[in-house]
């Protein structure tokens, strides 16, 4: 699948770096023309690394690049919605980072903005695209559970995020629990029409001051009938911790942790067993590539890409339901 | 230990049945002196395979018999408070199955009719005594993980129940998922202060024409700040299924299904195991004899019962309130 | 099944006590006599507990009692051939402790009493009855493996026998690998024609002063192609540890060690789980019931029992085969 | 670390492919200048897709590039020990799949030239540098399990290979076991001193008529004392099967398979699970790119090669060993 299909990447931090890593090494039938951060530096350093040829701190050098049809927005999220925007007009094909914005009228904007220029646009909800939880949602979708009635989620991450993320990422549900609402969409095949959320700062008490939670078990009931729950903390002392359950009238699946290593040590003092990988890099490797890798094949194909902006769009809204919720302590229903 | 405390069973159905077997073939020590029963011939049946020497259909003959010091009431919920009072007044120790009973206030009353004639009186939350759930609690209360931070129960039966025992039984959350709201109290070692309950009629919709439901997932927060979901189904087709997570600031623990046997089988077509254990009576076997152990124990030695009759009355007003969040679709607050 | 079948034991030791107390608390339609031990007092005090109406010294008390119809030998294994010779002359039907003997001629002249007099023999291989090890031998039998080519038993005891036990047991392959030997035939279902025994003293070198070897690797071939292997080992820190897998044209089975409980401990070191049951008893439980309680029933109908006397003296003929090879440093052939 | 270390490929086929992908997508550190096959049209098609400047039918333009420094031997085995000798008379460092050569004066002979020439050589035991395996051999190396007393190595095909394979690649213990002899090396951490060999034809007749066997089962006896047994079958009909189990005085540590995704699935038919990665490829991807990584990085750092020339003499030494014993019915010493 040799192509000239041209790649701007913008945004040259941790996650700009992953996907431009994929492209560069795992994906050469396209090319990456050049990389875009505010700080230079990182740009430079990225493009030395990977030999991409032009980097930039203005990413308006890839969206008026003729030769680029394609951008990845791994910016800020207060950007994307505007670089959507602008991509749009200058008919780039746009991955953009989660979540989409913080502001339902603001997504909305930009989707619109897709529509009209008739670009494609994805969201970069990689977790879908894990091995494992593929192949539960397969097995869902092929009816081997018969009709679903119990999701459960468990998102644990090993560490707080610092506290000036905390400030502004919109809090455990925008910028954390918004990918299980995505996998509880994506596993059930059915839409959140109401959520409960129950949330307790038990882990730092700057998160609580900051008026955000550290723990949260959320409720959620599709409009199939089926039911859910998802438990959040954002502290796991023993690693990165992402399970799913789900169960139905002919049986039930569910995928436990990806370890570092497969072996079973004994002692006089118990059975051992390798930690559960215990960073999100570690975890999703392989998703990372394999949402990048769809994204560019659907592009070449021109084929209609397998996370949509409306999916960006219901996560925002689910999330900004259970935020509600937690204030008012009450079941919120979910007008999409 | 030999003694010659003398037991008497009132009900002679399954788990009076498991309960005079564990003491006849299990704990020589002490005799089962009668057994009682309404229908006379289920009552002989049982004398004669056990070797008891009296049976009757008459619950007073084993509370007037001064050579009974202990009371096993087996029979259905709707005798149990009156049957404690009665015994109670007659100097019996008591060991009642759950729920003491569905209404509050008699309950109530029962409770004080032990404290007033001074009779130790133990409910059977038999899931206490199960090893592997009985380990949990012992870890978490030896500070294994810490501050208890989420707590998860799966609580799923093989089938429903018979549509009779609907009618009467008190719904999903009286005599099921009570068991699982003694446990959640049992593992985490705080009270639950709040619940709020999703409940559908996903099964069977001869549940739903009875006014109940048979699949739920409910929220609990707890005195000490924990907070747990608990989910349920009538009916899981791989089997009983009952599992435990308990998640803190220094670690977590879960335990899974016990198996029928320990084997694993490759084919060409995947990887095979044993069906978790089918049936509540094997599920529980040890646990049943336990209970009953400790209950007997206790009395010999005059020590405190491993579940009081408080215990007893805190699950029913929890399954209340549960019932109460799922008409009034808002979470209730307990107060004891 | 009541019955007036009436059992003799004869040894009060370990053993002993075991098959009495599942005798008497677990099959009440047969009943315990008298049983005996050249140390009285152990015979009256199992006989106290279990209220079993005589003990004695002397076996021939148990051997000449008309009221007797089948007796146990839990005595040391020296006195098994002479003790089933008797046995049969007296018409009793015998359950015998493994081994036999550890000299083929005297196992060879018991089996022709036993054939002579017409009484029925069972070899005490209680493994088989495990229902774990049961299962696979079941899957084998119906074919779910398709032809087995390799078997692999691991046999690992928790601390090694004291030193005189190990002056008189016969040996590694004569007490604890003839467990293995029984097992490899059982699950097969073929005969071993050849062995190869490789063995070392790695555990306690007073084992090796007394001729013997504590770690053994040996190969066998059997009548119907397949090859096994099997690894002993007289000290496993970690506890008892009993495996077997068998491999074969369809597919493969595996039954690793059951556990004391069925938890999942995280923390920041790792996940760790429960250690195997440490004990044979605990181990085994089940299996010592199920092989007393199917040669009860087989008395009581009249039926073959599951475990001949031939399986006895074959497991026998193979240990002495490995020893005889461990001796040559050559593979053997074996002749039954 | 950028470099202009120059690396040439001889052999295009199934490994020289994974390799020269590892460098040209994952090494971007170092540049293959040249690929070279006898079929060149192979030669070709891989230095097109994967941008390698030189491709040619004659491996000496390889050996005699002055811009080229090391070279990995990917050619059939019989061209090794030749390849190996004249990539040290060019000064070439050598990365040299497995077997180095059938016959053990031809390896010497080689090694000899590569000592001579002062370069390096590694041979291809890939396996060492698979995570779990390695894992293990570290936790010895640490003394985690004490004394290493009893090694177990399980290692089963899939399929067996063509017969035209079979006819050149020196049998079972040659060409599939060789991998199990090194990884009992490399894991219990000292020298095999003798071997007996037990071996069958039970999955393809036409092996046996070619002199070869397809199951098998060795006895390892080690210089420190420890023993090891190791099965082997060319068809496991459920995949791939490479487990290893390491027991010492101290503990046990045992690895199992990798499997393609990491789900359990319950019905009412039991609990199901994923197979075990079927394919060498998939199976030891990781251990493929570690072992040309570690090969590179210590070529860069003038560093000592974590797999020797010696270590592939001895693998070939105890395959021949193997052999003989299965061939002369007895056990066989290793004399290196």
């Amino acid at each position: 699948m040799n192509s000239n299909l041209g790649i701007g990447i913008i945004g040259a931090g941790r996650i700009g770096k992953v996907h431009a890593e994929s492209i560069a090494f795992r994906l050469p039938e396209v090319r990456i023309k050049t990389i875009a951060d505010t700080n230079i530096e990182e740009a430079q350093k990225v493009a030395n690394k990977l030999m991409i040829p032009k980097f930039t701190s203005n990413y308006k050098d890839i969206l008026l690049d003729r030769d680029i049809d394609a951008v990845l927005i791994c910016s800020p999220t207060d950007t994307h919605s505007q670089y959507i925007i602008e991509a749009a007009e200058n008919k780039k094909h746009i991955f953009c980072e989660k979540p989409i914005d913080l502001n339902v009228d603001k997504i909305k904007e930009a989707l619109r903005a897709v529509e009209e220029h008739d670009v494609k646009l994805m969201v970069g909800f990689n977790r879908r695209f894990d091995p494992n939880f593929k192949k539960v949602h397969d097995m869902v979708k092929n009816n081997k559970i018969g009709q679903p009635q119990i999701l459960k989620i468990t998102s644990r991450d090993p560490e707080p995020p610092n506290i000036e993320y905390v400030k502004v990422s919109g809090g455990l549900f925008l910028d954390m629990a918004i990918h299980d609402f995505d996998m509880a969409r994506y596993i059930v095949g059915s839409e959140i029409i109401e959520i409960f959320a129950e949330g307790e700062v038990l882990v730092d008490k700057r998160i609580g001051a900051e008026g955000d939670i550290d723990t949260a078990i959320t409720i959620l009931k599709f409009e199939n009938g089926a039911i859910g729950t998802i438990d959040n903390s954002r502290k796991a002392v023993y690693g990165y911790d992402q399970r799913v359950e789900i169960f139905g009238s002919a049986g039930m699946i569910n995928v436990s942790n990806n370890k570092y290593e497969n072996y079973t040590y004994l002692d006089d003092g118990g059975e051992h067993s390798s930690l559960p990988l215990n960073f999100f890099m570690d975890r999703y490797t392989e998703s990372y590539y394999q949402e990048v890798k769809l994204f560019i094949e659907a592009i070449l194909r021109n084929a209609e890409l397998p996370v949509s902006g409306d999916d960006g769009l219901k996560a925002v809204q689910i999330a900004l339901a259970a935020k509600q919720s937690l204030l008012e302590h009450k079941p919120i229903q979910i007008h999409y």
